[in-house]
């Protein structure tokens, strides 16, 4: 049984363009400047039946993702294919998405401890939690796999193993939050009998998470920046890269060349930000990653993963 | 000098198609059935210049509303023509844009105390206090016109005076939290030199609300429901447009019947739920809604208020 994935959203947080921005890059995909390709912030939907899906984060974008995934639309009056998300972390390109999936429908939550912790820090949650039943938390524990389920408990034929890989706590929670292990998670994805997906959308060392991408059919790996000082330099005051822990792409202690010989079929850099020259297919910065046997993810792009 | 005025979303909450409805609305315009046209959710655009713009609710459609309104894109690197939102009231489908409006942005939010108060018990909203005078709360005072300003504290020629029109608190605070008169407000907006543009998109009580709602250029009301009991009808396990506080439009007790001699050159109804027979310009009810004079509105509508 393969599993199927569908990348909904392959944009860092703020989207590509960035409402706010008006960078080289954003005002180019304004203008429909041909190769550039507008991107909705990072999500990615699997399934092991094509009829019930599980988001891999909840991203602010995703309304336009369902209404441009006709895989995820109502089947009947009151009803949706989206059984479930899964969270690797709670900045709010990754969880604001949840409170679109109300309007009384059951969901089942997928969260470390720590993660739900931040969330029920929120009262707007009460709207998933209209009646008993509505929001199933099932707790991620690091390394132990669990097959996903519906809200009513079926089981879906998609196994998830949480693997901590290094990040931070999301920056609302900063000033009152210790880093923690259980901040930040990939996760390795699979049915019973199909390879490997492995989706790991943030990550500040790659070096050091090295060892839980590995072995992989197909990796989907955090591609925010291209270098260390991308927002500083053109202009924008924001921290580095590292600041905001996303490893960047380029240059002698970036990804590309930390996961070199990594055993992974299919590598594909996705949560890109606004910023990235690797957006522009013409740039330099994109040709390196593809002659590297890398990918670009785009918002639509499907995997099946046998 | 004018007002000029940016229909940004013209449906409830859920939009049109809503995510988890198959509704004969719903599915017709996911087939592109002629004459229905998606709509996202309710928020309006208000300027007297057309160079800063404030936000009247911010709808958690809002990437997609300023992707559709260039009058809404950044001019430079970071830049936004967004100078900030007025909320009527703390419903997840009026608020929810806010997050989406980080990424460091200075920003002016008007709101009662009361709506302010609800929407502090998130932690999410920190993502827009990262600095200080990125947020700028300015309160709403019943009856009490007040001149918008940036976040810079500029004034920039829009007037609102903010009426209270019956309403109800946010679903997700209805636990704890008695109903009072700041929990839902009407704008009524206007240049130093122009009439009234007065929004009231949740009443439930339109007779009521009729002395708050007199006077308009342009009017544009709840139209939410067509019926009281719209969704039990078809199915739907909800209760009647009363229990979520809106009056429907149709019928003897309808608001289409009190409005019948109201003073407001414009009338449009706007806030539609995904289920209400009036999206349909071919149905009886569009046909009955039109014929007494009123619009109904959609995405993208302009208007000048003299």
């Amino acid at each position: 049984m393969a599993l199927y994935v569908l990348v909904l959203g392959s944009a860092a947080g703020g989207g590509f363009p960035q409402w706010n921005c008006g960078c080289r890059n954003c005002a180019a995909v304004r203008a429909k400047v041909s190769g550039l390709l507008p991107r909705t912030q990072d999500s990615v939907a699997v399934s092991a039946d094509r009829r019930r899906w599980f988001l891999l984060n909840a991203s602010p974008d995703i309304g336009k993702q369902i209404r441009d995934n006709p895989q995820l639309w109502p089947r009947s009056l009151r009803d949706s294919p989206i059984s479930g998300v899964v969270l690797t972390n709670g900045d709010l390109d990754h969880v604001l998405g949840l409170l679109h999936l109300r309007e009384s429908q059951p969901l089942s939550v997928y969260a470390t401890a720590r993660v739900r912790s931040g969330l029920e820090r929120n009262v707007f949650l009460r709207t998933l939690q209209r009646f008993d039943g509505q929001l199933r938390w099932q707790t991620l524990e690091l390394e132990r796999t669990c097959e996903l389920q519906t809200a009513a408990g079926v089981p879906c034929g998609v196994h998830v193993t949480p693997v901590a890989v290094p990040g931070k706590p999301p920056l609302h929670l900063a000033a009152d939050c210790e880093p923690a292990l259980e901040d930040n998670v990939a996760l390795r994805v699979r049915t019973t009998s199909s390879g490997v997906l492995t989706y790991a959308s943030a990550v500040a060392d790659a070096k050091a998470a090295l060892p839980q991408l590995q072995g992989s059919a197909a990796l989907l790996m955090d591609g925010t920046f291209w270098s260390e000082a991308e927002l500083p330099d053109m202009g924008i005051a924001m921290g580095p890269a590292r600041s905001m822990a996303h490893q960047p792409v380029g240059g002698p202690e970036g990804s590309l060349a930390a996961l070199n010989k990594i055993d992974a079929a299919r590598r594909i850099y996705t949560h890109l930000n606004n910023t990235n020259p690797m957006l522009d297919p013409d740039s330099a910065q994109y040709e390196r990653v593809v002659s590297a046997g890398w990918e670009v993810a785009r918002d639509g792009l499907k995997l099946t993963v046998e």
